[in-house]
């Protein structure tokens, strides 16, 4: 970027120095993104006495911007409703919907009785959050099917005004239904007296407003599209959704992910504080501690024999360890390859056995290298043999599990990030200590 | 979607079934992201031998969509030159810089010295690919300062013939430095007697070509640009990228996050064979032995009190696993906390202290569980009190050491991804072991 970036820390020490008004008249200057930042990282109450001071035009795009949505619902929560309707009339249609819909019902509806224009927002609120209705502008331009080039260009110029950014125009005929798609850029180059309904293109591609937002996202991306109509079962066009939006909800996506994965839940609010975290992953870790003792089980089903060689209580972790080291890296591997759409229906059979053959091959490496740890500590061969068998079968399970997991739970309908890492190491924990307990016995005593 | 989706698994056994000719028909009626399901579905002979027959244009626009890319670049190699380069002609520049670029240099060279006009693609093949420079276009609509809107309609609509999809166009000087953005709608709205330089806005936000593609992502998610104007340090515009390009590229980091956190490679071309996965794959996992034995090592340095106290043996994994799973959900949190830019300077203590509040009030609980359970067990009121706090203080360790460490990489410079769960767990396991064998020896024996 060519503007410095602004330095967040100095104006939050300008802010807790109680220099408000100085901070305000900066704001003006900045990047909604940036007043953003600086909000993020204020506590609730200097958040809420800079919003108290900030024209509602910047306040409202700052909001928008923030990173932790929770934050903004908050802190509109949080103002009088006068001054949080003077907000919210300068969001954007859908933008409002999204931050009301995030809060306490009552809150919003407090708030919204004092908006001078709520239709917009209640039809918003009527969808879904997470879904293509609750995602979508009502803000559009469109054109009639009957009109001219230059007829369209002259309502264009009028609704401009009020549409902040378009992409693509859309064409309707007299009950709102959409016929087609007018590219700005074939509108600019065409003659004036050129019927729409003749440069117009057919509609290529719309999404019904109940479409899950992930598959909305989905839609876009693949089809490179800056934005899409939503249209209702009878064809009637109700909104749009662009790009911007997509790009929100591929970072949410990849949270979600990223949490699932770490064995958290998806709906973790990550700005939120202590207490929620405690609530939203104590349910996991005691699921977790279950699987646990199920593991546990096979050493204390073995305890004589781990009297009698103790080494195995040491060698024990270090095999059940790598096996869940090397499902979770299977694990990762398939999960992400199923979004991509690189598992299509009939490889599985091909995405299991590549996984296999991973396990296998890294199982047969590390298998050796810990059996010839284990001779040079003078700990015998057939304790080496166990130790190198134990892993290398382990490994294998490992890869096995790693990509079997979600590729199941992909074909039954769930999220494989579902399938997270804890799973599977409580797989190959069970594993690696059964087969070294088992082999220790069999070859050794 | 309004068009059924296409099944894939009937194209690609219609492909099997030798009927090449009727997939290659009916492929015209595809969106190309369709046909590139169908081609990534298909193995490499196969997947060659229907891009033999594609026409140029359609092949070339399905190779991009493919989501590994390099089953385009090994198609692409394995063509013949001449034919290889009918398909790089219809690419769009980026995008053949792109292929062309993953490819071994070699073969590139003999695709690229048979393409018609290669100026292009060599000049982007000049930066690294996943730069700003490396992503640009250079096709895009640029108008000079001194025209009137009416003249540059008229250029717009002559320029519009090469450039396929444009949502902002660029106001250069006679040097070629960028000096304004002319939003299309602006353009359309506006008298066509307007100079440009009246109606055009400041240049916003540019970027280096030597910038991070991830950055550029940022940049332009942050400030929801459909495009940005790529610029040297003279100002002169070189090219632009677009919202379609940064799509793909939060994707890809999202894939290289997830990766990463499942502890293999964020270079792993997940859509290659078995033996690139072990090498990308077996490094980690070695890595991990060594930190491995460290924790084992605690354990074989305490075999006696395990032969006195076997039950010791099953309970180790219990607590050093629930510290992995703890330190895993911090570590998961904090990164995409910090991925998100809700960790700015000077909160990084907040963020340890909450994660270390989470860690003790969950290991308060589960530590109160696991010691009833072994109180069940008859094993006796101090093992209770050893394992109670054991759990505790390694589920409080989790979380300290789950947000400390992606904070201080931070800090650091180095991206907090990297400090993949493997890390966190060892730390645990140690953690785990040392605490319930010091204090069993201490309150048992």
């Amino acid at each position: 970027m060519t503007t410095p970036p602004l330095n967040v820390a100095d104006v939050v020490e300008q802010v807790r120095a109680g220099d408000l008004a100085a901070v305000v008249t900066r704001a003006h200057a900045w990047e909604p993104a940036d007043l953003a930042d600086v909000l993020s990282a204020l506590d609730d109450e200097e958040r809420l006495a800079l919003v108290q001071l900030l024209p509602a035009e910047l306040a409202s795009q700052a909001l928008v911007e923030m990173p932790a949505s929770e934050h903004a619902e908050e802190t509109l929560a949080a103002l009088p409703a006068h001054r949080a309707a003077d907000i919210v009339d300068e969001l954007d249609d859908d933008d409002a919907a999204d931050i009301l819909g995030g809060m306490d019902p009552e809150e919003a509806e407090r708030i919204l009785s004092a908006v001078e224009d709520r239709r917009d927002v209640d039809r918003l609120l009527r969808y879904d959050e997470e879904t293509a209705g609750g995602r979508m502008t009502m803000h559009l331009i469109k054109v009639l099917t009957h009109e001219t080039a230059g007829e369209a260009l002259d309502s264009i110029r009028r609704q401009a005004e009020e549409v902040e950014d378009f992409y693509r125009i859309f064409v309707v005929d007299a009950a709102g239904v959409l016929r087609g798609i007018l590219p700005l850029r074939e509108l600019v180059v065409a003659r004036p007296e050129r019927p729409v309904a003749e440069i117009m293109l057919e509609p290529d591609v719309s999404v019904p407003p109940e479409m899950d937002q992930e598959a909305v996202a989905r839609v876009l991306s693949r089809y490179n599209l800056a934005s899409v109509p939503v249209v209702d079962a009878g064809g009637r066009l109700l909104g749009r959704i662009t790009f911007d939006d997509v790009i929100d909800v591929v970072e949410a996506e990849s949270t979600e992910d990223i949490l699932r994965f770490g064995g958290t839940s998806a709906d973790e609010n990550i700005g939120a504080g202590w207490r929620d975290a405690v609530r939203s992953r104590l349910p996991w870790l005691a699921l977790n501690l279950c699987t646990a003792f199920l593991a546990a089980s096979v050493v204390y089903a073995n305890r004589d024999l781990i009297e009698r060689m103790t080494t195995l209580a040491a060698l024990m972790p270090v095999i059940a360890g790598m096996g869940g080291n090397a499902g979770t890296q299977a694990l990762a591997v398939t999960v992400r390859r199923i979004a991509l759409g690189l598992v299509p229906k009939g490889t599985a059979r091909r995405v299991v056995g590549k996984e296999a053959l991973v396990g296998l091959s890294n199982g047969l490496v590390i298998g050796t290298l810990v059996a010839l740890v284990s001779l040079l500590l003078g700990q015998g061969v057939m304790l080496g043999l166990a130790v190198f068998l134990a892993m290398t079968g382990n490994l294998l399970v490992a890869g096995v599990v790693g990509a079997f997991v979600p590729v199941l739970l992909e074909r039954k309908g769930i999220d494989p990030a579902v399938a997270s890492s804890i799973f599977v190491t409580t797989f190959t924990d069970i594993c690696g200590f059964f087969f070294l307990l088992w082999l220790a016995d069999r070859l050794l005593l």
